[in-house]
């Protein structure tokens, strides 16, 4: 008899799980369910797309549900939402949206690729409609009619976090004035000092208004119609109220755990869905990959909750491989994340400086400033890099690097002596390709090592 | 009594070994001696200073004589050529070119940082006043002054090496209308052929004249007076005449060894001075660094000469500190070089595919293309990597990157993994950061890694 094996989520990690399954195994029937209109479409890119950078819209979809089928072999089932997994029977019951019917699809093999959810304030007006999140397809082609619609003079952003910078700059972009209200002193939470420092200094030369230490305490609406028809006008904040045409939620990701839960899955210390190197989860049948599992942090070698498409789309490979009856493990990430400020690359690779101490190590760390090129070519920028090294193993076991040329490269050239444990004094002596227009004789890589290395003299 | 530490050569290694000598050692009376007028100089920027991109001449001079005593504590002898080392008494003897007399230095430990001397056709007409080598600062200024004041209009270039694709593009963006002749079918011998051939394709797009396969058999002057006043008008080759204003010649280099045979220190199999990793010579109280000196090919542990500045500047550190007392290492490298081809960046790292099958490996190759950013950025250039692995180990052995935008530092993402030897499983497991304007999702680097596995399969 034919495997069967259900997915769950068309986002990125369930196309991915689906078709890597379909090629693993062609024989195996691959249903995969969606509860939206969309599925296989790059949610990186929107961010792009709003500032009308990237200015085809069907351009931000991978795969159609058609072509899914037809290019990787996957019968995709879109307005279908799962209602309940019945691990015992091995079927999950869907509500087909369209006909508002609920149907049982048994399986051999299940996939969970549901994703995280948006953080929300839980305060009147969240639903108003000049009020939006960036989470999905939908999210970022209702923001751009809005903006070519209703032409916004003034936009705020709540939450400043990566995706509140990468947003800050797209309505910059527009020609919208725009304020982000954060919560703390500065902005990107878990970097380093001196990079959110960086940052948040690259929010200002562009006009970004920057506030910070500001607790959101009520939304305030404009008219008496109900907040879906009404916009919010007022943003009351515990610094003052803040005008504005319209208002973006960046406050972060959740993950999607309520049906692994009912199915009795167990969940991780991070509040995922727990998984092996395998993907799988607590049981035997079913895998989870992408937003809704933790991940294993091959620094700490702890658990962690990273919803990021780079480690995202490689465990759903495994879970799909897996699913098909392979045999392939995904072993965990370093956590690399990259953003765009403005004209500041920004990259954290590693353990920051914090979770360093907090996971016991004596902590080392150097900062020091290069070029990106050499210094006398005339369009050298400079280049920070802030590493985090282990005192007793000399390892390193972090790095944040920013700039405006190459320092998101250059944080992955650490990336790879990260995840395989080199120490400081082997990153000082990587023989690295140079020429004047890539990089100084001496990259920032080699003197943040050779620096740091007399800590240790 | 206090320790004397002589250094021969004053462009990069000599200054580098003297200036850690004294710092690591601040009670040694170190003397550093060179022929020429100049010290420590940018030799890689040339070909941006001909190109009229770094304007000052000055700016190219990282140190001057003064500087470098002031600032390093190293005494400096310009005008100074070393004529005979005598290891048994441990004293050179040095003829200063200004006073022209011969006098002795005694040495506790003895640097030879002399560098490598530019290959020569051995032709009449080699001193021609319109033929240069892009060897030494020099070289550089009267390129650059016998642009300005003769304005020539056509140049060839003798050598497809990595020094003539920068020359080239350097003189072109002068306006002059240039030809390399080349002894091969390709350009840059040593990079796999379809690196080869994209750089001959982008050398064609820019309009310089690429001859292949030509053997140049003589250089016709024009008049009657001796080459040091005529000028070469006509380059005779098995492919005919070339008329030229200008001629360059960029046929490689050979390490300069007179000195250290005539010493009876120990040359390598390479031709070069055979160093430990200590960058000790045969003789116990003489280093060699730099150009002159073999390196240890980290990939294939065998001995391999190497004039590149990056490696040469890590075994200069190293010679210094030693011969003022420390106990340093240079383990070697796995050469890496990068080129700039116009709009064409260029790396090679590790080992190339037939270096590989000649060191015993079963070759495994792969080669892709992918983007710089993500496809839908509009600014997306294409990136190819060929990588190199052994069949046996499935370690990476080698990888060529080329593209328009991010290929060096990719390549750099791979040195690392090539120095630590991981395999292509490793490889296609690293995580890198990634945001839509710094690469795909699934970076050239992760494709080209998992499209080899299935090689395995």
């Amino acid at each position: 008899m034919k495997r069967r094996i259900l997915v769950i989520g068309g986002l990125a990690a369930g196309p991915s799980a689906a078709s890597k399954a379909k090629r693993v195994n062609p024989d195996a029937e691959v249903i995969l369910f969606e509860q939206g209109e969309y599925i296989s479409y790059g949610i990186c890119e929107l961010p792009y797309y709003i500032a009308g950078i990237i200015k085809d819209r069907q351009k931000l979809i991978v795969y159609t549900p058609d072509e899914l089928k037809e290019k990787k072999g996957v019968d995709v089932r879109i307005f279908h939402r799962v209602e309940e997994i019945v691990p015992v029977q091995k079927k999950i019951l869907v509500q087909s949206l369209d006909k508002n019917e609920t149907q049982e699809y048994k399986y051999d093999k299940l996939i969970l690729a549901i994703g995280s959810a948006s953080r929300r304030l839980s305060l009147d007006g969240e639903d108003a409609r000049n009020v939006f999140f960036v989470k999905s397809l939908v999210d970022g082609y209702k923001i751009k009619e809005f903006i070519e619609q209703e032409h916004p003079r003034k936009a705020i952003i709540i939450g400043g976090g990566y995706i509140g910078m990468e947003i800050a700059e797209a309505l910059t972009c527009q020609g919208i004035e725009t304020t982000i209200l954060h919560r703390s002193e500065l902005p990107m939470a878990g970097l380093e000092l001196e990079t959110r420092q960086a940052v948040k200094e690259e929010l200002i030369r562009h006009y970004v208004n920057f506030v910070h230490n500001t607790v959101t305490r009520s939304l305030s609406k404009d008219g008496s119609a109900p907040y879906g028809f009404s916009r919010v006008r007022q943003v009351i904040t515990s610094k003052g109220a803040y005008e504005t045409d319209l208002l973006i939620l960046s406050l972060g990701v959740e993950p999607r755990v309520d049906l692994a839960k009912d199915a009795n899955l167990a969940l991780g210390t991070t509040g995922a869905i727990k998984v092996d190197e395998k993907q799988l989860t607590s049981n035997d049948n079913i895998y989870a990959a992408g937003d809704c599992a933790e991940i294993k942090n091959l620094v700490s070698n702890r658990s962690m909750y990273l919803p990021l498409a780079t480690v995202g789309s490689k465990a759903a490979w495994v879970a799909g491989e897996n699913a098909a009856g392979g045999s392939a493990t995904f072993k965990g990430g370093i956590r690399a994340i990259a953003v765009k400020v403005f004209d500041l690359e920004v990259a954290q690779v590693g353990l920051s400086s914090e979770e360093a101490k907090n996971a016991g190590y004596g902590v080392v760390t150097e900062i020091i400033t290069g070029s990106s090129k050499v210094a006398i070519m005339p369009d050298n920028r400079k280049i920070t890099i802030k590493i985090i090294l282990d005192k007793k193993s000399k390892r390193l076991l972090g790095a944040n690097v920013f700039g405006a040329d190459g320092a998101v490269h250059r944080a992955n050239v650490l990336a790879v002596a990260i995840q395989h444990k080199l120490t400081v004094d082997q990153v000082s002596q990587l023989d690295l390709a140079y020429a004047p227009p890539f990089s100084p004789l001496w990259d920032a890589v080699l003197i943040a090592a050779n620096v740091a290395k007399r800590q240790w003299k």
